[in-house]
């Protein structure tokens, strides 16, 4: 008689994500008068760029040709994409990496998912508080996690990221095995310093833990932040990054990004990188070849720029939302170096409470911070990725309402 | 510290195409003046049917566009191509499906890895033997394997396919849990009748096990064998199935695939459904809208009847490499129902051997039946998605050589 995983029965709720698309499809259904604007679920909402487009249909045109035509790809990415990544991601701050210790995916949120696979179900795993429900959804398919107390699951360490720490957390006073951090940070909007990453990186060389580093908002770095992990000395030895053309490039329909497993990150001499390639091998056939030809536009000049303009699109609608918010006396955090706002809930409205309440008055999507962990209970996040028009709208919006 | 997943070090051997690419590099690397004709990995070589090409080229011009962009995706995949899927590939053979009953993905390689997780690690789990290697290999990683002893699983229920019984394995003698059936298989080029799946369909009800049916090859059936597992009453209730477009539609480098998992299917009042949704919404987020656009035109007038050509084309190239090697005295099977052509090795090689003497006499790349488990050694896999000119030299070179 076939047994089934229990751990699946431990959830007691939706992926957030649905359930906010699911609550507003009910509003929507009940006002279908109203205009909904959604800052909610991180999708962004501009064209690829032209270098992109271009090269997409030079790709189609190869499929459509016998001498031209590419059926499964060059193991773990076509390397020319691997190689334009290594010189623009990493080269070009001072970081060092050879073809084959980067992956190319369809996106990041299946390697932060399956990344766990490498590793025994008994180890301690520490994320960020509030944090990208990825993170804890996959451990607890996994059995890592413990049961579901009070909205806190019993084995995982929670690190609170809050206002007071700059929502950068305190090393854990437990030992933790397995750390997920993510800078510039979903949903908080805030960035690490390279200091701070140290801090990080010196932790776990100490107690032998692996930092799992999601830096898909990168792009969005302007202050001389750290754009990689790898920038910290000895990270390679401690550190998986995962990035994403998603929010880099628009790709969230698209599908790629990328893995990087340095060859120095060796356990009980074993190498993850090994181990992750025979996981890929086994369960994996690449993102499509459209799509990495695309992706590989973003690295020419002319991709470069074009990019780079998406990306002050986005940032001006941060800079947008923010400062409205500010004016009408929210307090407001993240938006600078990130493409999340991160906004306390007035009147110590629950965040939920608040959600239904912006969406009734002012029929604007944002996304409830306690949907990302207990605290963010009191929170709110908001993105920058809708139109400028509807970006201005929503401000608009919220600050009559508000 | 951390703690790796241990299962890891049980693989003793690569992946096995890796293992063939590998020894074909280091051959051509060795004499460099040699025309190697690969009847190998399974990748598909003629081009993308016109109907999908101009597909993927609207769909990139849309990609470009404000008001035309997609980000993130609908739900499970998109809404036309699912329906043209249950109208095309189920209700035409007279089974009935619901939209959320069909997950739109990657290629079936991620989802027949995948889909593991929704069960516990404490299962008897059975596969035909040979195999293909996905499936045993994602269940050693995930503990239900034992070890490796003689070339043997420990823990692993094999089911001998060979000449004898057809290819189609008889019921197991004890309890499997979880059995994988792959038809038209891979790689023996075998099909399995109504009656015979009807067989299996009746054990799993009666043992409350699920079957894992694999039918990524049923655009190579023409005579008039079952194209799902679906059509077998009662089959809804306890098995999973998965579809591919990669050799549909030579879709290995464009990578859309569906998995199709009723709502029937209830264990311990769980539903399969359910739990695979709660698993893709975490971990995974679509194929590439170019690639599920493309893939939607296939169903297309058009796109069908290109389509049929290109299957036509690569089962002619079977029906060349079968009657070839029928004439030079090779013992052979598969090959009608199905793009692999299984032979028997001559002179009692190994299947390694005779891919050494192949490779060295012919330069034509098979890929070793011991590979894909112990009852596949004396075999050989040749497949039919070469070029009709290099598996015509293939096939005279081999005639001559043998």
């Amino acid at each position: 008689m076939l047994k089934l995983n229990s751990n699946f029965s431990k959830f007691q709720q939706n992926y957030l994500f649905v359930t906010v698309r699911n609550k507003v499809n009910e509003y929507k259904a009940m006002h279908p008068e109203k205009d909904v604007i959604s800052l909610g679920i991180g999708d962004v909402t501009q064209p690829l760029v032209p270098a992109v487009i271009d090269a997409m249909h030079r790709a189609v045109d190869e499929m459509g040709k016998t001498d031209t035509f590419k059926g499964y790809g060059q193991d773990f990415g076509y390397h020319t994409l691997r190689n334009a990544i290594i010189e623009n991601d990493y080269a070009a701050y001072g970081v060092k990496l050879s073809l084959d210790e980067v992956f190319i995916n369809d996106g990041a949120k299946s390697d932060t998912g399956n990344i766990g696979e490498l590793f025994d179900i008994d180890n301690t795993v520490a994320v960020c508080d509030p944090v990208y429900p990825v993170y804890i959804d996959s451990n607890v398919i996994a059995g890592r996690t413990g049961d579901l107390i009070d909205g806190r699951w019993s084995k995982l360490i929670y690190m609170p990221c809050v206002a007071e720490n700059g929502f950068v957390p305190e090393l854990p006073e437990e030992k933790a095995d397995i750390i997920y951090l993510c800078y510039p940070n979903n949903p908080t909007g805030a960035h690490a310093t390279l200091d701070q990453l140290k801090r990080w990186v010196d932790y776990a060389l100490e107690n032998g833990s692996i930092l799992l580093y999601d830096a898909a908002y990168s792009a969005f770095i302007s202050d001389g932040l750290p754009k990689t992990i790898y920038q910290v000395d000895g990270a390679k030895a401690c550190a998986i990054e995962f990035k994403s053309f998603s929010k880099t490039a628009g790709f969230t329909g698209v599908r790629c990004g990328y893995t990087v497993i340095p060859k120095d990150l060796q356990f009980d001499g074993q190498s993850l990188n090994a181990m992750w390639a025979r996981r890929q091998s086994t369960k994996f056939n690449e993102a499509s070849y459209i799509s990495q030809v695309g992706a590989s536009a973003i690295f020419t000049e002319e991709g470069k720029k074009q990019t780079l303009d998406t990306i002050a699109y986005y940032k001006k609608n941060a800079h947008t939302i923010k400062s409205g918010l500010q004016k009408a006396g929210f307090e407001v955090y993240g938006g600078e170096n990130a493409p999340y706002i991160w906004l306390k809930t007035p009147n110590g409205l629950t965040s939920w409470e608040f959600f239904d309440e912006l969406l009734e008055k002012t029929q604007v999507v944002g996304t409830p911070g306690s949907g990302f962990g207990p605290s963010g209970e009191g929170y709110f996040r908001l993105t920058a990725f809708g139109s400028a028009e509807n970006t201005e709208e929503a401000v608009r919006r919220i600050v009559c309402a508000f």
